[in-house]
Formats: structure tokens, sequence, C-alpha cells
């Protein structure tokens, strides 16, 4: 059993909604399983020193076409939210309440939540909105709601972002091979490249 | 005649020595010319507000990481060269004034530069290294060094920054096909896409 794929993901990311999309065939395809994480940039930022690309207008501007283009290119419905970003703290203890009961509906989770917030504008940021995809997902939504103000919830994301600095996660979505570090949507082909034969000439 | 590809580039950036090796073989194989064009990316992170990736620890540990791996899956040959980053006005400088007398020259020391500094580690920034470098490409290394101290080539290029500014660019390589701008190395399927059959649908 080769080991898992750590994705690293922000309910928030553009970039994260792509790559989920197509994380799972990647693996699969190589016989390997993905280890979903959710993050918050925020915490990373802080950490790294970096700021949201969002924040500088001659990025921003770029970023929502290359964001919209790169979602087109990989045949994934994207429609730029507004108001983006948002804070996805909620979304993301969802995710670890889940995931500590049963990993598979937590991606399950992930992956409604990413599309919500990308493919149909859902606020996840809205306690209301954010309920009600609960519901629409499957879940209790008063668990749910009482799962993202449980200090055990929090804590658990915390410690998820920690890790993730630790690892060397200042961005997302950010995908780790076997030890090997990959940052962004658009690393899709090195993935699939090492996965198929591993590290290239002279990087072994 | 279709319109040439602009491709900006910084002779201090490791991404744009990757795309280097690739814009004029992509453009041929489209029926383009590629529309060579020397910036520094100091001026255009001034007016952006943005930082050199380079100063971030986290983000400076996995580019080095990145570039090798980049240039591997590319088939470039590439050494991350000490000291990096390092300042490349003259180098450009030398562009600009072979430009205005013969492009295929400025492209052909544009090439020479890069390889120079990331694949044999010659450091662009010292005036002997560089005036060697040029009498090597079969330059006038003393019409070259007179060339970058000379007002009329450091006017071009200030003017040359300005005009990649006012276009939008904020890092390198920049690509702009169109009137589309791709932004890195990593845009080099999406630039071939877009060559081939026009923007993606949804894009038009």
């Amino acid at each position: 059993m080769k080991p898992a794929i750590d994705f690293y993901f922000d309910f928030s990311s553009p970039y994260s909604y792509i790559a989920s999309e197509w994380i799972g065939a990647v693996a699969a395809r190589h016989g390997r399983t993905v280890n979903w994480r959710a993050i918050l940039l925020g915490a990373t930022f802080q950490v790294s020193g970096l700021r949201p690309p969002a924040e500088f207008p001659m990025k921003r501007e770029y970023l929502f076409r290359d964001v919209a283009r790169s979602a087109a290119f990989a045949g994934v419905p994207l429609r730029m939210p507004e108001p983006f970003p948002i804070p996805t703290q909620n979304a993301a203890r969802v995710f670890w309440w889940l995931k500590a009961q049963d990993p598979a509906q937590a991606v399950a989770w992930a992956r409604a939540g990413l599309r919500a917030y990308f493919a149909r504008g859902v606020n996840l940021s809205d306690a209301v909105a954010l309920k009600a995809l609960c519901a629409e997902a499957g879940l209790d939504a008063e668990a749910a709601e009482a799962a993202w103000n449980d200090p055990q919830w929090k804590l658990a994301l915390k410690q998820a972002n920690e890790q993730a600095i630790a690892a060397g996660v200042f961005g997302a979505p950010f995908v780790v091979v076997d030890g090997e570090p990959f940052w962004g949507n658009d690393r899709q082909a090195q993935i699939e490249a090492w996965l198929t034969a591993g590290p290239p000439r002279g990087l072994e």
C-alpha cells in the first residue's frame, strides 16, 4: 500500500477548488489515496509573512482572469463569488469534526463546500447559508453548527494549521507526495509525472 | 501574419530562463513570432506592492526546489546560482541596445545571458564577468559596456519597465497573446491551448 497524498486546501481558495476536482482521480490512477486537510490560509500567511494575492490590485485583476481560464481549461464550472475572499473557519471546523467520525464524509463535505462557494456563490461565512448547505449535504445542520462553535473543533483546526506550517505549507492548494511539496493547481502535470516515474533525473 | 507574442523576462528570474527555452518553439508551432522584452522585476514590484518570493523564507525554500524540478521537467539544464537574485540592469540595457539594431541579436543575447547565469553561474551583475560574456557571445564588449552606461539605454530600459507595468505585468515570465495575459513558466499548456483554439468556452 503506497502512502497517501496530502492535499491541503482552504475553502476560500479558487485554485484549491479546481484542484479538488482532479486530485482524487490523479491519486486513484496511481494507486494512491488522498489525505484531505482543511486549513486557513490566514494562519499560514501570518507565519510566512505573505499576504493574499487579491490584496494587490495588479495581481487581483490577473487572478480573476487566470482563475476563470484555469477552471475552463480543467473543465471545472466556476463563477468567481462575491464576496471574495471570505473567512472559512466554520466550514473547516465542520470538515475536521466529520473527519474524526468518517474521513469519506469529510471529503464529500469539502467538495460540496468548495463547489457551493465557487460554482453557486454560496457564502460559507454566513451561518444561515452554511447551515442550509450542511442540510443539503445530508448532515445534521444543528450538530454541524454546534461543532463549529465547539472549542474541540476550533482546536482541531488550529492544530491542523500548525501541522501545515510545520510541513512547509504557505499557500493552497498544497500537495505533498512522499515528502515532495507541490504548490498550486498548476502543478498537476508535475504531480502526475512524479507519481508515474518518481523524481526526475538529478533530483533523486 | 498573426501578431507577435509578447514575452517579458528578467535576467534574474529562473522561471523566465526556463520559459525562454520553450517560448520560441511554442510560438513557431503556431505561426507566431516572439517579441522579447527585458524588464526589471524590481520596478514592477515597486508599483505592484509585491516583493520577491525569495525574501520569504518558507517560499524561498520551496522556490529552489520547485525551480530545480520545473527545469528538470522541461528538460532545461539549471543550477541555482549564487548569489541569487542579482541586479540585472546592465544585461537588460545591453538587450535594448542590441534590439534597436537587430532584434534577433537581442534574442540571442537574452538566451545567452539567461543560460550563463542559470546553467553556469556567471554573475551578470559583475562588470568583468558581463563583459567576458559579451565577448563570448560575439559582441563588442567595450561597446556593450559603453551602452549599459549610456543614458540612452538606461532610459530605454526605464521606458520598457513602464510599458510593462502599463500592460499589467507584475511578475516574470509574463506572456501576452492577443491581449490575454499569462504569468509564469507554468502557463505553457494554457498558452498552447489558447494559440491552438483561442479562448476556452465562456471566455470569448
